[in-house]
């Protein structure tokens, strides 16, 4: 059968999960009761000030949060689902096959040696996808090696969309075990309101919003707004997928355009709800919460959809409009692929 | 029935758990195979270049970790079994009671807003406990408050020893389910061979001491040298409690001299095995691997047992000797009460 995007179905998720189960680990799904607290009290009015809710009452939504820790997951993050870096090396290593991997000059250097750790050859680039696309040409050119797309695939969309099948799986044991920690108690259905991922390539939003396209819990994706790195939530404006993006966003996993195949899932608005976006000072002040508070080790760019949650008052006004009862919202983790001296540097 | 050091037993231990457990956390057990494999590999003969162990040929131990995250316990540390400060002034919330806590002006900031944040009057002293001592004293006389010791108790050893009765049950539960996960795979009685937990005014490891002091567990205690920080460690060399120590260690909970009572515990060589100290380096490097590998925010006080097991060359050869086969070692990660500013400054 021919993959195209008709075949991007639950089901298609559901076969992608029984071939990687045995690879991959099943992260946990973690609940945080001060995070709760903080979602669900209105932000100050002066805190919105510089901003273009600045002089508007500001939102008040009740809001539960079930975070999907995939910086728990083999190689720090949810790439282990599908790629990249790090989990195709891990992948090449297990199966015995060499691997080149194509990388900016700049990625953080905890990456940069994960993947060398799993017996990759790092090739550098410049930072933009055009420069890392010519490098990758001369790389396969030399080495007749098998390219193996970082994002923006059918398979790799189903790997990343298991993510999606887990947290529901996990959400349901646990309301069904602790009715408290929903925003319905007891209750008969316990399907999640809302999922929120992050959104780089595209490959995570686009394979759980694949997940969950029959059921009625609804999907968003996160991006940081920093130099034009919300391309996909401008893209959605335009009416057009934007091709290309030059963010140095200290959510360096997210600055990268949407993929093609992507962008098909992400733009169908009956498989995705909408993108938001949070500036640096907004994913800065997620991380520090998820860190002091939760006591979880989390890099920038997998904190975006909860910063969305606790300071975009556009989400945070729409959630209070469509639940007056509030919503569990699942929030994706991405990935924990930092340093102590990167930590350092953001906050000192 | 006059509570004396006879009356600390394993019986005591299961009826604190009795009654703190509807107000803690039971928190999880974690294992990771990366520090396992670095625990039973030999140190490089350079990293022993300067220290005590130079030139000697490096112990080859076989270790499997389980850890016991108590970072993860309410107020972010295993006091809420017992006491203090944060857990003092929730538990004074909890039952309506005003209370004042009397902590060194050195206090890391978040410890200060902690306590604060549950409603507590901070009032400051010296960082000596002679000095804090005497302001105590003085709010004592002004309050007429009740003073409650901050570890030299004989309730707060047997709230902080239910650490221990919950890590073996969790070890018990995971080795059967996951065999892999011990040294031994299949065997009949799930029992950990050792447990470490760091010690300061020693209730931790004289109440978990007390707990496997009917079992074949061994316990031991870890403290930091710099300054004479290992106070306990110097007192069992010489045959008496050291009283005062001053040190300004990064493993700031562990600063305080060992109690009375616990010292009777700790000193007792059929309930505590040895007591190991470790570097300001050692601790920073244990750190560094339960945030970066593991994802996991701890404390500096929190890895000195972790240290311990993957630095100390009289421990490792210790582990190597009496258990050829390896050991499964439960390892108490005490606390995660931090800031993004604090671990900035230790690694810049």
């Amino acid at each position: 059968m021919t993959k195209t995007i008709q075949s991007l179905t639950p089901s298609a998720i559901s076969s992608a999960h029984g071939l990687i189960k045995p690879y991959i680990h099943k992260t946990p799904l973690l609940t945080n009761t001060t995070l709760n607290n903080l979602a669900s009290t209105p932000q100050s009015t002066e805190s919105l000030q510089g901003t273009e809710w600045a002089g508007q009452a500001p939102a008040n939504p009740t809001i539960r949060f079930f975070f999907k820790c995939e910086n728990y997951q083999r190689v720090g993050a949810f790439k282990a689902r599908g790629n990249h870096a790090q989990a195709l090396a891990l992948a090449a290593q297990t199966l015995h096959i060499p691997a080149y991997v194509v990388m900016p000059r700049i990625s953080t250097v905890s990456k940069i040696s994960g993947t060398k750790g799993y017996g990759a050859e790092v090739i550098f680039s410049g930072s933009t996808s055009t420069e890392r696309e010519a490098v990758v040409a001369e790389v396969q050119a030399k080495t007749n090696a098998f390219l193996i797309p970082p994002y923006d695939h059918f398979d790799i969309i189903c790997g990343q969309g298991t993510t999606g099948l887990e947290m529901q799986g996990q959400y349901a044991a646990l309301v069904a075990e602790k009715p408290d920690l929903s925003v319905y108690g007891d209750r008969a259905e316990v399907q999640l309101d809302a999922v929120i991922t992050p959104v780089g390539g595209g490959g995570l939003n686009a394979g759980v919003a694949t997940f969950f396209s029959d059921k009625s819990t609804k999907v968003f994706g996160a991006e940081p707004s920093f130099e034009g790195g919300d391309d996909c939530r401008r893209g959605l404006l335009a009416g057009e997928r934007v091709q290309a993006v030059k963010t140095l966003t200290i959510a360096d996993g997210l600055r990268t355009p949407v993929g093609v195949l992507n962008w098909e899932v992400i733009s169908d608005g009956s498989k995705v709800a909408g993108v938001y976006a949070v500036t640096e000072a907004q994913i800065k002040a997620a991380m520090r919460l998820v860190l002091e508070r939760m006591k979880v080790v989390v890099e920038p760019s997998a904190v975006v959809g909860l910063a969305v949650c606790l300071f975009n008052e556009d989400f945070r006004r729409m959630v209070e409009k469509e639940a007056p009862e509030g919503w569990d919202v699942g929030v994706v983790f991405s990935g924990g692929n930092t340093t102590v001296e990167a930590i350092g540097k953001l906050f000192t």
